[in-house]
């Protein structure tokens, strides 16, 4: 069996959704960061996510997305099947857009087992993902909820932890989870890097679809029940969505479910990357020099500076004499700031709110 | 006699040169910094340098410009006779400019007293300046080679210094010029605050034109005559101004002069500022909070930032997290950088040179 062999039954859900204002001004609400390419490898993030995933899943794909972003969806990614892209009404947090799919595809495929995959992360190491997914479709087999531990390379405080508990017999290096932990404190976060005992927790969720709903029955019956309805009678969606609660699938299934002993971890080891602010971005973009540069390197005159811009607009960026330094250039907003207070670009889309420029965020 | 009052056969002399790049991406060869409204006061330096000087001397103006300039100096300053516009061939420094509008006075004048005023300086206290002038203009009728020396503010290194000697009998505070003295090293400048006896030289030079020319024939006697020929046969300007050298007025008269005792000084409180680049633009550029915009405040977004911000392209500009930061926004360029490297914006002009983008220089 190679790496690119498909996983039969094995479908990927992928919940496109979420504004990126940390990304701000590339990220717009009417674009989000799934369909920007903030790579600079010719492809969007969404494109990007269905490339790794295709080899394994063909094209079982169900990606849930706005229904204001479902043309761009479907545009961005061609060769799906018309009905792999499902419109919410709302937005309605992960549980519900992936309930959604669980239930749909219940119902389609009896022998199904499904990943979650957010539609705007970036992961490196393609065949050590594969590897991990195999595994984790495995111990799902076993009505499991599985989610991937990811290796992680630094103490983040950004993102939740998975602490490993005991192994899972014939499951290599598979373990239950003892449980999941909210963003840590500083010191928190470096105990776990120290102990080796605790993972990233990605959001990548891998369960048959009848297990998560069935999981999901156990703490919020009426939810689960609402979702089966729905993918019964698809045409009461835009009545019956509505009355769902916004809520993470971490706190609805996973957290419970593992303190209910229903969750296993496969650890792996691939590259992740949420690219959840300009930071993380800079540290993603290819290039030798102290400045990287999203875009078209000729745009840019760097002297003594380092750090990211991104010519966006067509115009020459000129930076002297700058640090870490962030320029994101866009056609109709330009952001400057540093990599280390990126992470508060929120405060800025805020503003442009509060001045009446919503036509800017 | 009150300040507004006209100085009779006193003729203002405006060369009107320079590129100004260390005010890129605002001000670039064929769009020099005189050209731009740089304080937000509606008008250009160089509009707000005729209008300083219109009071004393009416329409006696002289201003001397590169021939692809003519024409917008011209329309700049509607109301100035035709032939107050003169185009040199080709840039030959301040005593070829100076040196000809002195040989065209001289014939067109003979009680003549002119003043050299730079287009593209600002200077506050305009009873002051009248004053000064009055006082420059009646030592200039005594033959002398007249300088205002301007208190300094800032022991300036950029800036040219005037040592004030001993005081000329019946001229209130005019003194004789000891020495000129170029750019000083910091501990010198220093020390020049701290006696008073150093004044800055902001290149305002008030002379008879026959006296500053015979004062230049002494040093570079062809210098003077060829200035002269021009003067009486003005077809031949093409043909003879390229055999000029280039070199300043204060080296080919002002330095030497002085050392023969037939320079005065004028000390004067008027605010000066040469609008040397953006860190000095920031200082002149009124408002009250951290960050001063030059332009439509709307445009810009602040936030834990301060320094200078010029939105110059109609888009949004948010800076966030930055100290003294200089951003300069243009339909075809972007500058960011900070108020302290701003005077080696030269090396971001030679980048963009070397790198084939003269379009944008």
């Amino acid at each position: 069996m190679t790496t690119s062999e498909q996983i039969p039954h094995f479908w990927a859900v992928v919940p496109a959704g979420g504004a990126g204002t940390r990304l701000w001004p590339l990220s717009r609400a009417d674009h989000p960061k799934f369909l920007h390419d903030l790579t600079g490898a010719g492809r969007s993030l969404l494109q990007a996510t269905h490339d790794r995933l295709a080899p394994l899943v063909a094209d079982r794909f169900v990606v849930v997305t706005g229904a204001a972003h479902a043309r761009a969806v479907a545009a961005q990614l061609p060769h799906l099947p018309a009905d792999a892209v499902v419109a919410e009404p709302a937005a309605r947090d992960s549980m519900a857009a992936i309930g959604l799919a669980a239930a749909l595809l219940e119902r389609r495929d009896p022998d199904a087992v499904m990943g979650s995959f957010a539609a705007d992360h970036v992961i490196t190491g393609e065949a050590e993902f594969a590897r991990a997914l195999r595994t984790a479709v495995a111990v799902a087999r076993e009505d499991r909820l599985v989610t991937l531990g990811i290796a992680p390379t630094f103490p983040s405080t950004a993102f939740g932890y998975i602490e490993v508990g005991a192994p899972l017999a014939g499951h290599d290096g598979a373990a239950e989870v003892a449980q999941f932990v909210e963003k840590p404190a500083a010191e928190v976060a470096e105990a776990y890097l120290a102990t080796g005992r605790h993972r990233w927790n990605g959001g990548m969720f891998v369960v048959r679809p009848g297990v998560l709903l069935d999981l999901l029955a156990a703490e919020h019956p009426e939810f689960a029940a609402t979702l089966r309805r729905i993918a019964a009678a698809p045409d009461r969606l835009a009545e019956l969505w509505p009355t769902l609660p916004s809520i993470a699938i971490d706190h609805a299934v996973a957290e419970p479910a593992a303190a209910a002993g229903r969750v296993a971890v496969v650890p792996a080891a691939f590259g992740w990357d949420d690219v959840g602010d300009v930071d993380s971005l800079a540290g993603l973009v290819p290039g030798a020099g102290p400045v990287r540069v999203l875009g078209d390197d000729a745009l840019v005159q760097a002297l003594d500076a380092s750090g990211l811009v991104v010519p966006g607009s067509g115009r020459m960026i000129a930076v002297l004499g700058l640090d870490d330094v962030v320029v994101v250039d866009t056609p109709d907003a330009l952001l400057v700031t540093t990599r280390a207070r990126a992470q508060e670009l929120k405060r800025v889309v805020t503003a442009l709110k509060d001045a009446g420029r919503t036509d800017l965020t």
